[in-house]
C-alpha cells in the first residue's frame, strides 16, 4: 500500500478493489436512479483477497443494511461532466455534477446501501448476497461499511433529485412467449425475473427524451435480453431471449 | 485520468483530491465517533482546481446535508487491521473490520454526512462550509454528494456499532483562566470554543481503557490546547492555551 501518496492533501492515492459484484443488471440501461426503489435486483459481492478472511465480516451479520463504495467502471470511457441533466428533473434541468447523483463525476466513486441478506462462506471465499442493488455487473468494490442509523438517517434533510410528482400505478403486461419463458427461467435459475421486469418497468426506465409511445426498447437482466414498448400508458413486454455469453 | 486503471474489476483505481478540509479538530483525540453528534464542529471544505468552477455546485444549495468521501488520512501510517475493537462497543470486544466504521481499514475511505450551512465564492475561490463534521484538519476529499433523505435515509435500519445505554447528562466546568480564555478568544476569532468543547465532553471522548478519575487529558481544538479532567464523574477544564503554528 503506497502509504505515502496520501499524506498531502494535494496528491493522488492509489484505491484497490477489495470485492467485485455479480448482478442482475448486464449493462447501464435499466439500472435503478437509486438503490432501494428496486427491491428486486439483487447481486453478490464476491472478496477478493486478501480482504476474504472470514474474521473482517465478525459482527457484520449484526446489520440489515451496509453500505457499499464503488467504481462507477462503465462511465469511465465517457468522462465526467461539470454539469449534468438528472433524469428525476426530467432531463431538462441543469445541475453542478457535486448537486447530483450522476456517475459521470470526479473520481467515478459511487456509493449505495443496500440490504445484506446473507454471508456465505463458500470453500475459502467470502460472499456477500445483497438486495435492492442498482450498480452493473463487474462492479469493483473499494470499501463496505455498517449502515448506521442513528447517524446515517437523516429523515428530515431537505432537498431531493427527484420531482415529487407521483406517477400512477402502470400495468405491465407480458406477451405469450414472455409468459412461457420466465416460468421456465425462473424454475431453472432460482431468479425471479418477473418480479425484477415488473419493478424495474414500474419505475420508468426510460430517458426523458424518448417518452413517446410505441418504441421498442431492449434491457438486459443477468443474461436475458427483455423487449418492451409503452402501449397507451401501460408497459407491454414483447419478448424475452438469453443471449449466450460471448 | 488514467482511465484503464479502472477497467478491470481487480485492478487499482487512482483517485485525485477535489478539496480538503479545514477543520477544527487539529489532531485525532476528541473527534466525534460519528457526524452529527458533535453539531458545533465546523470546518470548511476548500475546493481544488478544477473541481472549483462556480458550475459544478448549482443546486447543490437546495440540499441541507451533504456526503463528504475522504481519506483517513491521520491513520494511513499505523495500517488496516483486519479486527478492530469499536469504542462505542466499550472498547473490549471485537469486530471485523468491515462490521465497524473503523479508520483502520482497506483503502482508508471515510465517508461522512454533514449540515451544508452555505457555498461561497471568495474571490476565485469556492468555499463549503459545514456542520457537524468529525473529520481531522487538513483531510483530502474525493467526493461531494446530496444526502437524499429517499434513499439515504433508512430508519428502520437494524444494528448499531454502540451499546444503547444512555449516559446521564454529565456536569461540564471551567476553572477561572478557562472562562477568560475562552470568552476573548471567541470574541476575537467569531468560533463557538465553548459550545465545541461542551458538545465534545458530554460525547466523553475518552478511550474505554484511561476513564479513571483524576487522570488529566489534553486534546487540540483549531490552534487551542484543552486540559480537562473528570472529577467526580463531571468534566473539568483545567486551562485553555492559544499554541503557535511551528
Amino acid at each position: 500500500m503506497p502509504a505515502e501518496l496520501g499524506a498531502d492533501a494535494g496528491a493522488a492515492w492509489n484505491i484497490v478493489p477489495i470485492a467485485r459484484i455479480h448482478s442482475c443488471f448486464a449493462e447501464k440501461f435499466g439500472i435503478p436512479r437509486q438503490p432501494g426503489l428496486v427491491t428486486k435486483s439483487v447481486g453478490t459481492l464476491e472478496m477478493l483477497p486478501p480482504y476474504d478472511r472470514p474474521e473482517m465480516f465478525v459482527g457484520l451479520d449484526r446489520y440489515s443494511h451496509i453500505w457499499i463504495h464503488f467504481l462507477f467502471h462503465g462511465t469511465i470511457s465517457e468522462g465526467w461532466r461539470s454539469t449534468v441533466r438528472p433524469p428525476g428533473l426530467g432531463g431538462q434541468k441543469r445541475v453542478g455534477v457535486f448537486a447530483s447523483r450522476s456517475p459521470h463525476r470526479p473520481n467515478f466513486l459511487g456509493m449505495s446501501v443496500v440490504r445484506l441478506v446473507a454471508i456465505r462462506n463458500c470453500g475459502k471465499k467470502i460472499f456477500l448476497d445483497l438486495e435492492g442493488i442498482d450498480v452493473l455487473d463487474q462492479t469493483p468494490v473499494f470499501d463496505i461499511k455498517p449502515y448506521l442509523p442513528y447517524s446515517d438517517s437523516i429523515a428530515d434533510a431537505a432537498g431531493s433529485a427527484f420531482t415529487t410528482e407521483m406517477r400512477e400505478p402502470v400495468e405491465v403486461g407480458f406477451s405469450d412467449q414472455a409468459k412461457v419463458f420466465i416460468q421456465s427461467y425462473q424454475s431453472e435459475s432460482g431468479r425471479d425475473l418477473l418480479g425484477l421486469i415488473w419493478q424495474i418497468l414500474r419505475q420508468d426506465p426510460r430517458p426523458p427524451s424518448q417518452k413517446g409511445d410505441g418504441r421498442e426498447f431492449g434491457m438486459m437482466l443477468w443474461d436475458v435480453n427483455i423487449r418492451w414498448q409503452v402501449q397507451g400508458g401501460g408497459f407491454f413486454v414483447l419478448s424475452c431471449e438469453r443471449i449466450k455469453a460471448g
